[in-house]
């Protein structure tokens, strides 16, 4: 389940309410392409803005269509109580596995984040993925905050927040890490535009955003890289550089959501405000890369 | 209401419950001394570790315990539709005002931020607090943002997250601001170390993490530099510095607490998990400095 393509569908709203139908459909494209794993309720799936019911009826609606897919669900919340009441709802729901980023209010020394995995994991019947997201949490983890929580039970895989863009220092980030892990914990790679390098370079999985909306665009690249063929891997994701520029010019969470608009999967502004889509001018742009970079899978 | 001192409760948990009983003898200590207001659920008060009932106990209580002392009541939220909620109970529950920050998960632009005090203040029927905290919330607020900001209705007041530490310096700050935003609009320092600057620079109102636990220590400060003594704000602040130096080394929200903790206001552990209380070592040098500084008020 730890390797391969993850893909993180967005959770779109429609009327500030869950779009379930919507989501249904979202999912069910993931599956027909044949994503090695769908992570429901990641960053891109809007977790942290969802109350505890809306997330327990996106994780189920996530299970149900996902057929044999397995399905991570995110956990991620503010206080200890909540996210431990978080991981029971998910399991119920059916999740596979779990996937916790310590967000944050007050900021949190490495004891409490290690803390908050030490009573989460202790509990859990399913693998968990340690979330490392420092755009969003503001958590910064040091190799040894990794090898302390990668020793925990039930810690299955550390979504890391890209590699190095020189192929040789990738691989240098990737092996580094994997010396202070037990062999037993995976490593996967997030930040789409660092997809190609971070699997070249022996990550085991993408957790991907894009692969969520954009599912066979994604799996040439998982694909690719995973099958030993690092240079059409590469190629792919150069070819993708205009949308990657356009990540980091709007945030991936935007442009994603407009790409899911665009190719009329999900109904206009699916963000939950106070978070805006995009300027007409920036989903006009969006747009043009769908056709021109040929994004309609 | 939006002047003097503003003192901001710790909202003590014990296992993992808001202990009201605790939370009530914390506002009658405020009445007690006189503070000009009391703010509930702003940072210090936990708010973002709440669930919207807990939020709803908490308002109640504190409107409750305050008699005819104002109570603002902070809303903040990551999703406009739970604060427009929040801000329902508040009113509900018989606030004075309420306190909003721009809390973020995704990064927010400031076409965001405004929409989303544009949003909430259409339909609040009492005043509102902008809320600057940016080591909290990571939003950066530009003057030009407080300007637009400060236009809206209900708009009466702005917590700006501190002052510069030369006084020349500090009142140019204030009429910089002060230039861009109503008359009608107050301006509240915070950042208990630069209290007594920022009202002497011309600050109406101080937004107080101490004043929530050790109110008389607080208001010999506030008294003193808005009745014009401004050499006896700056020595009763400067006589503190030990407390300002261990709020910069460990928070002052979990020095705070430990504080609340030591005077028995509290029980122990009444932070939300996964937030830590100091280390013994840490507590131990706040019990030195509460009885040092004789900060049993």
């Amino acid at each position: 389940m730890f390797t391969g393509l993850s893909a993180f569908p967005h959770s779109p709203l429609r009327d500030d309410v869950v779009d379930e139908s919507a989501y249904g459909v979202l999912i069910e494209r993931l599956v027909a392409a044949g994503v090695d794993s769908i992570t429901a309720l990641g960053s891109t799936g809007a977790y942290m803005y969802l109350d505890r019911a809306e997330r327990r009826r996106v994780a189920t609606a996530a299970v149900r269509h996902a057929g044999s897919i397995p399905v991570m669900v995110g956990i991620g919340a503010l206080r200890t109580s909540q996210v431990l009441r978080l991981a029971d709802d998910a399991q119920e729901a059916g999740a596979s596995a779990v996937l916790l980023a310590p967000v944050t209010y007050q900021a949190l020394g490495d004891d409490e984040v290690f803390g908050l995995f030490e009573d989460v994991t202790a509990g859990l019947s399913v693998p968990l993925v340690v979330y490392d997201n420092p755009g969003t949490t503001h958590v910064t983890f040091s190799d040894e905050l990794y090898a302390r929580i990668a020793a925990l039970p039930n810690v299955a895989s550390i979504k890391i927040p890209g590699v190095p863009v020189d192929p040789a220092e990738a691989a240098a980030r990737v092996r580094a890490i994997r010396d202070r892990i037990p062999t037993s914990v995976g490593v996967g790679v997030s930040g789409d535009s660092a997809a190609a390098t971070g699997l070249n370079a022996g990550c085991d999985v993408w957790y991907s955003v894009i692969g969520g909306t954009l599912p066979e665009t994604a799996l040439r690249i998982s694909r690719a890289a995973l099958s030993g063929d690092h240079a059409l891997a590469t190629a792919e994701s150069e070819r993708l550089e205009p949308l990657w520029a356009v990540f980091r010019a709007y945030g991936s969470y935007r442009v994603t959501a407009a790409i899911g608009e665009i190719l009329g999967l999900v109904a206009p502004d699916s963000l939950p405000r106070p978070v805006h889509g995009l300027t007409r001018e920036a989903r006009t742009l969006v747009a043009r890369l769908v056709d021109d970079l040929d994004l309609r899978a």
